[in-house]
């Protein structure tokens, strides 16, 4: 979209990064001591199946089932999160992909011994092996899966009460973006023959919950997966394995997982979640029910809450852009807490419904500042301020703190504001 | 490049594999035995970083350094081979990337204390670090990484004697494709000031070996990447971590692994491997130096060598296209040994110098027939059958089996025998 020129001119003009790197009496290279061999990386499973540096250490957080992998104090949360602020290009790798399954374990699928039902109404019901599905047309797309509750404000109630801000992962850590293998959906309704009174599909998963979801037959016929591969290999456990509903743009919980069923029918279910915690409580009392697509957003993840920069001099601001209306159009940035927004550098591949990430070179004066990011998508929809969003939800913006079911779909523009040490932290008010 | 239809109307309308599948009496969806909970994949390891299911057991094979991961009988090799008849989509998951490093482990380098010294005939010599190297501007893109010797032929003699060329992983498991994110070294160099008569760098790496390669000037300032990320994390160690030269489309000797160190020199180093086992051998007792770009080329995967099909019916061919040249233009199928070619469809992201996935919908009717694919890049270049790349070379076609060095850059169409029985040889022939 962006040619990258611009960002590389100001680099070289106006760098101070590599000021004081120019060496006249350089270190010799071979005085650096010899590494040591023989690591961990190099035992023989890691032959088989390679690890990553022990040096490594970016990890999800959260809770799930009998563990608690979340900071002391934390609140014993429903899922895990991304480090999304470590995060580089646009792939989430399988080990880091967010997730929830609202408690539940993934449970533990032989995939030889499982099925894919297809029922209800269509001409000729379908039960598909394994096999059978990777016979079958595939195609390969990068799609970002969001959770509705991703980024959703901490206030003193309801579930989100106590959930720290202080990071991107705190805020944004409940998207990921994976490149997704599978067969349309399309594919397989057109084969069993979809009724004409047939207006949506129930997708079931296979876990203890067994979970259902809703979803509309036009939506299922346009883009949806019923995906077996995720970046390069097979699903892994939490994401679904062996099978998962792919639904591009749409809140994560319709990519169900572990899926065993697809049921054609007239009405929606109406399952546990769908009419529980996932409509949003509006300011009159009552509810907004079956909201799918996931609003246009964006995150600066470097730099972002929690890290700190050295000192004055050149950074390339580095973020992620989705929105679920389709392909990102333009991303901004604003280092001077929103009065000026210029446009950034788009550095990856750029798909519909999935993450893009941007850049944007930028000189710090040293001065305290606050940094923000917005995008449009192809649709023209933009990105909205905290201000904007709660006008849309027609709230005053302190009801986005004092309820635990309003904040899904929270996709207002992120402020992270430096200090004078460098220090980063999260500046966004209600 | 080509529309998805064609392959999924020849589905809709010939498939034979759902046929059986139809139901009349259906398994009820609750027969399934429940699947187990608290597997692996829910262990809390798994939960900070996940792991994949305990039935995929997709595996490297190959020899480094203390440890053998080959089949038993196999030929002590230089590498981990990836199993790149399992492969999804165009990207290799890091933990299957292929791993060749003459025989070393990885080094265990604390990014912390690494430092990148650019020296030599600059104006102004750079000692980067870590940090300093990820405040720079950064690109991310799909490139795959090819060994030379990537489906060398198995001769009686030379280094790939007894290398069994059973399998896709057997014969094309040195090529790997994986989205990198890093800094264009030609930033790093034009920060430093390249001197006129600098024509050449020498990366050096960090392991016991040192590893030393010659790069003219054109290509390090026209897409080479000093790479600190791969599909989204930092690179793994075995693939040059904390940073490595990113060459695209070139032999992957050319990728210096552990980067730290790159000079520029007037003329080439002729390092150990590169004056040694990585020029070609001619008819005439010459030898061809410095051949850096890796051919237009594409592989099936599925069904490849060693898989079987279960009976007639229809089947998505699909397989791997790449050619260091640039852009994949063209991908073509056979499935009659070569008589006749059908344009194949392309599944996924098209980049240049990367992995293309392509796919073919194919109805076996049960009798013996050879697979076979080929492509062409954006300059008009295309896959040679075995005696066309004989001609190119100027040797008859028994020398690829005789030697061990020629075989280098060895590109030829890889036809598959499908057997009666449904089983799935190697049928190449010198």
């Amino acid at each position: 979209m962006n040619p990258k020129e611009p960002g590389r001119r100001r680099f070289l003009k106006n760098s101070a990064v590599l000021a004081g790197l120019a060496v006249g009496a350089m270190q010799p290279a071979n005085a650096q001591s010899p590494p040591e061999e023989g690591s961990g990386a190099g035992a023989k499973d890691a032959h088989a199946y390679g690890q990553r540096s022990r040096f490594e250490t970016s990890v999800r957080y959260g809770a799930m089932g009998l563990y608690d992998t979340a900071p002391p104090g934390w609140h014993r949360d429903f899922g895990l999160r991304t480090p999304i602020q470590d995060s580089v290009g646009i792939i989430t790798p399988a080990s880091l992909h967010f997730y929830i399954a609202h408690g539940y374990e993934p449970p533990d699928i032989d995939p030889s011994e499982h099925k894919l039902l297809i029922h209800g109404m269509v001409d000729k019901p379908l039960i598909l092996s394994m096999d059978d599905l990777k016979r079958l047309p595939s195609v390969t797309r990068v799609h970002f899966l969001e959770c509705n509750a991703n980024g959703a404000p901490a206030g003193p109630t309801g579930q989100f009460r106590d959930v720290p801000t202080a990071t991107a992962q705190d805020t944004h850590g409940y998207t990921s973006c994976s490149m997704w293998t599978g067969v349309p959906l399309s594919i397989l309704l057109e084969k069993a023959g979809v009724q004409a009174d047939a207006k949506w599909i129930i997708g079931e998963g296979s876990e203890k919950g067994k979970h259902t979801k809703s979803i509309p037959i036009e939506k299922a016929m346009e883009d949806v997966l019923v995906a077996y591969g995720q970046n390069g290999e097979a699903l892994r456990p939490q994401q679904g394995y062996p099978i998962r509903l792919l639904v591009p743009g749409w809140e994560g919980i319709n990519n169900v997982k572990w899926l065993r069923r697809i049921k054609l029918v007239k009405e929606p279910y109406m399952g546990m979640w769908e009419s529980t915690k996932y409509p949003s409580l509006r300011s009159d009392g009552l509810s907004r029910w079956f909201q799918f697509e996931m609003g246009p957003r964006t995150v600066i993840t470097r730099p972002s809450g929690g890290q700190k920069l050295p000192g004055p001099g050149f950074y390339e601001i580095s973020g992620l852009a989705w929105s679920g209306g389709g392909v990102v159009r333009k991303i901004e940035v604003s280092t001077d807490n929103g009065k000026t927004w210029k446009e950034a550098e788009v550095q990856s591949p750029v798909t519909p419904k999935a993450h893009v990430r941007f850049g944007f070179g930028w000189e710090w004066n040293g001065e305290e500042t606050i940094l923000q990011s917005r995008c449009t998508d192809e649709r023209g929809d933009q990105q909205p301020t905290v201000a904007e969003l709660a006008k849309f939800w027609k709230v005053e913006p302190e009801f986005f703190k004092i309820t635990g079911t309003i904040p899904g779909h929270f996709n207002a523009i992120q402020p992270w504001k430096i200090n004078r040490d460098g220090g980063v932290e999260n500046a966004i008010s209600f």
